[in-house]
């Protein structure tokens, strides 16, 4: 039997500690790097990044977004990167913030998760505006495919926060909302780390009671690095995610990306760093 | 100079009528048409629809997810669906509920009206989950494509309404906040019908105060058939803003999809409808 999304994580997490990066090919980005801003630059971009962490890392995050500029042939760079990822050992959450309701969102399943895809992932990023409830039966194929989903509940950034901490008819905030449904649905699977994740911004500083609210979840911290928290801060802000907790960092990376050297230095630093400060 | 988004799109609701049909080839709808459950299948049943609407409604809603599930064939279906419909007269609505923070918010942007995109959409939905600031770049970019965005308000599914109707630190709703944020950008960018417009679920019976706060923008309302609103719903919900809403029915219409000539008449007759309760 395939190990779960979670077994597999965590095993992962501790042999390497929790650090996961963003590839996020940006046309900026590229051209620092002297790629061409197309499908073929982004993938070239990708696969250095891939290549210079040498698989010592739990799971590798690219942008959906960086890829889906260039259509069709982005989207292909795309399969090829994660098959590359997924070839090199590495597991591949790939950041989407996919979200529709019923039949739709069954759908955004099926792309990642389905018997068919061409792009399978070991895990996507969701929105939950039409409800975490819309997204059942997107989380089922998830766990059918032994693979997890996270769902944004406090993003990184300022403009988010207002909705977010919008308080509910039961009097709990928005977020706080999410995550009960979130670990709900964990708990009615069994123990252990559940296959339902959640974002929590590094940059939150109050992410402790949402973290909290979250006993069985991995949680995705972006915004360590270039939105200016640190490793330190997602020690501080969630200590009770040790283990569980994956710092993701993009662009303080990449922008390393034009010297293959200085960008293994940079991602092997910040992994110890990661390692030291937040394993289980 | 290009006719802005809003004046494209009302000139074709005052001769066509304002319905909208979604394009949604699921497994089950390329079961019935007899098709393969293909990114082939799903373009040729896009292309049927197409076909039987013969340009004459002002603008047709392919949903990502549907493509999506076939990966980078799946999405080169959607270029080409995309095309053939634009070549045949109609705007293209596309259907996906993106949206993230800057530079990934501005990179969806990009994707669909950048100068190079391979998939120009007229508009596209997005969800605002993260805050409707952080779309800023996103938005920007349709004004200058002359395209538009439409942001998910409320929901035509019940699982969104405990999230819609949380209440933020000002003492409005999470719809309502929006919908104020998108009117201010929308006033803020002149007169007449905005750029962004809305999505408000014809299934909300108390549609009418979100509708009255939007008031230069078109509303996609969804949930019309297979979800049980009627279009005389619409009418009655959202009286306010006939000649730019927008009734989207898929399901009820695309299951007649077996045969071109019923499909024809199917969408002829909900056409003639929508134009009598609905239009300017």
């Amino acid at each position: 039997m395939t190990a779960s999304f979670a077994e597999r994580l965590s095993s992962r997490i501790q042999r390497f500690g929790p650090l996961c990066i963003g590839i996020d090919p940006s046309n900026r980005l590229l051209a620092q790097c002297e790629l061409p801003d197309s499908a073929e630059g982004a993938l070239a971009f990708g696969r250095r990044v891939i290549d210079a962490v040498d698989a010592e890392l739990p799971i590798i995050k690219p942008q959906a977004a960086y890829f889906e500029r260039f259509g069709s042939a982005g989207w292909r760079a795309l399969e090829q990167l994660c098959a590359h990822a997924q070839s090199a050992g590495l597991m591949v959450l790939l950041d989407g913030k996919r979200g529709d309701i019923d039949a739709t969102a069954d759908a955004y399943g099926d792309a990642y998760f389905g018997p068919s895809s061409t792009l399978p992932a070991d895990a996507i990023t969701v929105h939950a505006y039409l409800g975490y409830a819309a997204l059942a039966g997107l989380v089922a194929r998830a766990r059918t495919a032994a693979a997890g989903v996270f769902v944004v509940v406090r993003s990184s950034n300022t403009e988010g926060q207002a909705l977010q901490q919008a308080v509910t008819a039961d009097g709990s905030s928005v977020a706080m909302a999410l995550a009960a449904q979130i670990s709900a649905d964990n708990a009615s699977h069994g123990d252990g780390a559940g296959a339902v994740g959640a974002v929590v911004g590094a940059t939150c500083t109050d992410a402790a009671a949402t973290v909290a609210a979250l006993p069985q979840s991995f949680i995705l911290a972006p915004g360590v690095g270039a939105q200016g928290a640190t490793l330190a801060d997602v020690a501080e802000r969630m200590p009770q995610a040790r283990g569980r907790v994956l710092p993701s960092v993009s662009r303080a990376i990449l922008r390393a990306g034009a010297d293959p050297a200085a960008l293994k230095q940079t991602i092997c630093q910040l992994r110890d760093q990661a390692k030291a400060l937040l394993s289980g």
